[in-house]
């Protein structure tokens, strides 16, 4: 069990987001970036002594409270991200690793933040640099390495001797230090430079002036990716969205089309599943084997179980619980409402707080009747029980098993087990009265326009 | 202010096209591809004296309809592009910048318009070429430059020699000419061709022999793209809409997948608006601030104030208009219709002709009965009032601020303020009859079968 | 009339798919593998004497299914891609063309099956390979040709030169055999290497050694692609649907994003066919020219006839059958039924099992009650009948030509020509109810929360 310790800087204030929000608490795929990030350091340390520090700017009360219980440092000046740093310094114990990490940067790998690790202790370097190999290197900071490999400077472009603009290897902003050392190498970081800032980067080549080893790590440049804008949030959630797509598959599910599918960072997929185009998943879903999701279903926080059939065209929101072999069809909503088994609601209708029993069959346009504008009720249907079309079930309601319900009815009392219950108004009938009614609209319509 | 002049040549059949409509009508974005250059020339020459003329084919009057009220002129025989631009030749002034476009290929930017006008004027220019650089530049005439830049000629694919053809720099068919001049050089095009075609591109030579300065114009290749095929079109949409969704995150909205999000050519969006994957927007739609637009979306002339959230599979048509901070949920479809701020329609509901008071909630299943098949009648909901599950309201009718509406109702006439409405039948309930109802429908099916 | 015998590989068990299905019966375009192969070679060989023999794994009765009529033969031990072709000798005759195609490769083009079968025959050659050059060949077999052109040998990834690295062309996997000459290669196969399996691809160096001539044909290389993993499936199914989107616009349709408009195998659509994004179309689906197909339609066994409008939010099933000029709008599920031209369901309606007549009008949220819980019954509506919101017309029933249906009925018996039918209920309407209501539940919310 080895002492590591964590700083995600994210006292960013991302103005190009042109966002109320602080720029590491916007989601990819469903998730606040920073959460990520903690999730990811969480998986990959397991075992290990795991300390969380985060560097947020004043005045973020939601960025505190997505940090919980992790604690957190404010940098009251926006100094550099060395200054960043050095704000953690009372938080930071003195021995093991030390992880920096970017808050906006969320597609890292557990098994990297492994290798940062580990790297570090086998090799016994005073401090590790995440680099990585843009398919375009301009812009960025290049490593320079010695023969043994090990970095003797950073480079930034515009300090770039011509032979130096081909290195492939940039700077990723990602460290692993020795927490012995990280003080020393802090305390020196000075803020000469035109912004007046403290560079975080600059620790490398104090570390180098010690006699350090520093060493570079290879990281996938598809775990490096930063948010600044929105563009960029978009092409990071594209990234993660990728990777889940790629899981889903490799599980055994079949994607028509991966691409339309949007998954949220904890979606469980079973094996032999079909995922229709367009589906989305957002937070909280568990979905079994041998399920179908046909197009333009839209799920959150629900459960389906093994060999249901759901869409074209269905909404499950949070606390759905869809049983073995149900059938929820198309423009059907169901929230906080159980399905038995091989229960059906195939058209247009809304349950909402309800128990739907094993192989009960709700009938087209059905409306359960939850909330009466103060309080939310409950809709017990019993097993095996006919809903007709177009019914609304008054809730609090109890439908028996087997029972019966006439379409067109709206039912405010509890019908017993295998009763039949109809509700329904008297028939008017008038014989050649439709064309009278239309001759009287239309009189009407050519008075309006006179 | 300068005197404009824009040719727009729209008289192609678009045979490949394999459609009844003339080409320069087919939508990008749904707008026209002919109006989107009306729209980029009218943005770039505020202050100028614009006159634009288009030169169309013989029975085409919704392209007539659709250049109004700009004039136009028809090419009755389809003799080559100098032979078009030829007929526009009586609506000419005779100073100032002629500008000579193509009606298929709409995303020439603004910028560029301008930049083509000042050019030539800063320069002296007798002729301006739009040119740009392909990835491939193979199929396209490629221009020659002299030393000082200006062009001495264009060459085709066919006539290049073998030198020539790794050039760049291509002709993109959008000229800038001096007014004065256009008629001198247009008269002196011949159809010593192959096809018997009077060639636009010929002016240049005419221009470069009389010694006039001909110079090139960069023009990004992305504005260049013509359509000739709906494969083409299909294209030129897709760039059309990355423009739009760059746009929509520089101004700080979230898209979860900009790529599947499709914007019309006029959509506004406000900041800290995050829209869904399969999100559509038809023609005038206007997002406030902080408004959130789930997947599965269709919005067209609709207003949506701040703080709204829409959808899931929500549509709002034409004339809806959604308040501060309301909500439209799944299946439901709003038209001609005001929502108050804070009013919620959430299932499975039809607002046609309707006026929804603030903070009202209209129960699911709900449909305003708008249309008695000859006439259109508006339905009025007051503040606050909660309309049940199921209902039917029957247009014309008003219901008063703070009413209730018993679940399963058809209201067809008024109620007042604060009533409590309920229609509804009698309820007939037989014990034990579904059992029976069942064995009488088993027994007629295994008839059936018989 | 040539004799042609196919014989397609089927037999592989497909680990990496993670399916209870055989790898070959996952579909493409909702057809399985393999009968996109079957489909293929009857297009390619009309007027040819067509034998097709599917080598197939144990247990795999869904396969056997799918490839009848055609017979099938059973590899029981898996011992190669030479041994399953042994597998299928007792049904090959002796004369005319073997082709071996893999059934894991459905994108094989027609055109490409009669290259195979005229080149082989025209060339006389006894064995013509399918070669394809594929971006980077890493990992293929390479084809060594002599200066003639003719194949000299295939040689494994591994088992390369350094100099044959950068050969580009690649053996695909797909044979043409002389059927007299097939056997007596076969019969030369040894599993004399580590997997102890008979390769198929030895059948060359012995054609070789015999003298006979052996040519590659060149394949496209988008046709060559295999399946072994949900991926492989997704990325094959990509590539079918971007032919069927192509040959779609060159028809005369607008797809506004070809790229989120799905296809099935036998999608026909007609010209100036409208589509917009997100359009998903099942098996038997039949569009007619100048259709509008709006956003989020979801289309399987239905014919369109032409000048409809489908969606937003459109579903038809299978059995819709939608007339000239008419709409189905959104929210609104058409199964098994019939509208008549120019009849129109525009919102939140189904119509299962039922004729619609012409002109009609469905008004929204109309439901036709079709299914008792045992028996399904029909709907008819006559032409010009107006059926009232939010009704419930209880199958079987017949509404006459002109009826008017008032809003909110439940029908349950047949209504005459022209007649006007209501069935409604009792108004009780209380003044003042509704506060003293709110109040009651707001007295037992707050009596819960105690």
């Amino acid at each position: 069990m080895s002492q590591i310790t964590a700083i995600i800087l994210a006292a960013g204030l991302g103005t190009r987001m042109k966002s109320a929000l602080p720029k590491v608490m916007h989601p990819v795929a469903h998730r606040p970036m920073i959460r990520h990030l903690i999730t990811t350091l969480e998986t990959a340390t397991q075992g290990d002594d795991l300390r969380i520090v985060a560097v947020i700017g004043p005045d973020m009360p939601v960025l505190e409270a997505a940090v919980a219980p992790h604690p957190f440092v404010i940098q009251h000046d926006r100094r550099g991200t060395g200054h960043a740093v050095q704000m953690a310094l009372p938080e930071l114990p003195d021995s093991g690793t030390v992880l920096i990490l970017m808050g906006d940067a969320p597609l890292l790998r557990p098994e990297t933040v492994r290798r940062l690790i580990e790297t570090r202790q086998t090799k016994g370097a005073a401090l590790l640099v995440g680099a990585f190999r843009p398919v375009n290197p301009t812009g960025f900071g290049r490593i320079i390495q010695a023969a043994d490999g090990s970095i003797t400077r950073i480079v930034e472009e515009k300090d770039l001797a011509p032979d130096q603009k081909a290195i492939p290897l940039c700077n990723g902003g990602i460290y692993a230090v020795d927490a012995a050392r990280l003080p020393g190498l802090l305390a020196r970081l000075t803020p000469n430079n035109a912004q007046g800032e403290f560079y975080l980067t600059d620790i490398v080549e104090h570390a180098v002036s010690d006699g350090a080893l520093v060493l570079p790590l290879d990281i996938a440049a598809d775990e490096i990716h930063g948010v600044n804008s929105r563009a960029d949030l978009a092409f990071v959630e594209g990234i993660a969205q990728a990777r889940y797509r790629a899981a889903a598959m490799a599980g055994g599910a079949t994607l028509l089309d991966p691409a339309s599918v949007y998954f949220a960072a904890d979606t469980k997929i079973g094996q032999d599943v079909t995922i229709g185009p367009n589906v989305v998943f957002g937070p909280s879903v568990t979905v079994a084997d041998r399920v179908t999701i046909h197009a333009f279903s839209h799920i959150e926080g629900a459960t389906v179980a093994s060999g249901a059939i759901i869409g074209p065209f269905a909404r499950l929101r949070p606390g759905a619980q869809i049983g073995d072999g149900a059938h929820v069809g198309n423009f059907v909503e169901v929230k906080n409402a159980v399905l038995g088994a091989g229960a059906k609601a195939n058209h247009l209708t809304y349950l909402g707080d309800a128990d739907i029993g094993a192989g009960a069959n709700i009938g087209a346009g059905t409306i359960t009747c939850n909330y009466d504008g103060i309080n939310k009720h409950r809709t017990i249907v019993g097993a095996g029980a006919f809903i007709g079309s177009n019914s609304a079930l008054v809730a609090p309601v109890v439908i028996g098993d087997g029972a019966l319900i006439g379409a067109g009815s709206t039912i405010t009392r509890d019908v017993p087990a295998d009763a039949l219950a109809v509700v329904r108004g008297e028939l008017v009938q008038k014989e050649g009265a439709a064309e009278r009614f239309r001759e009287t609209r239309r009189a009407a319509k050519a008075k309006k326009k006179d």
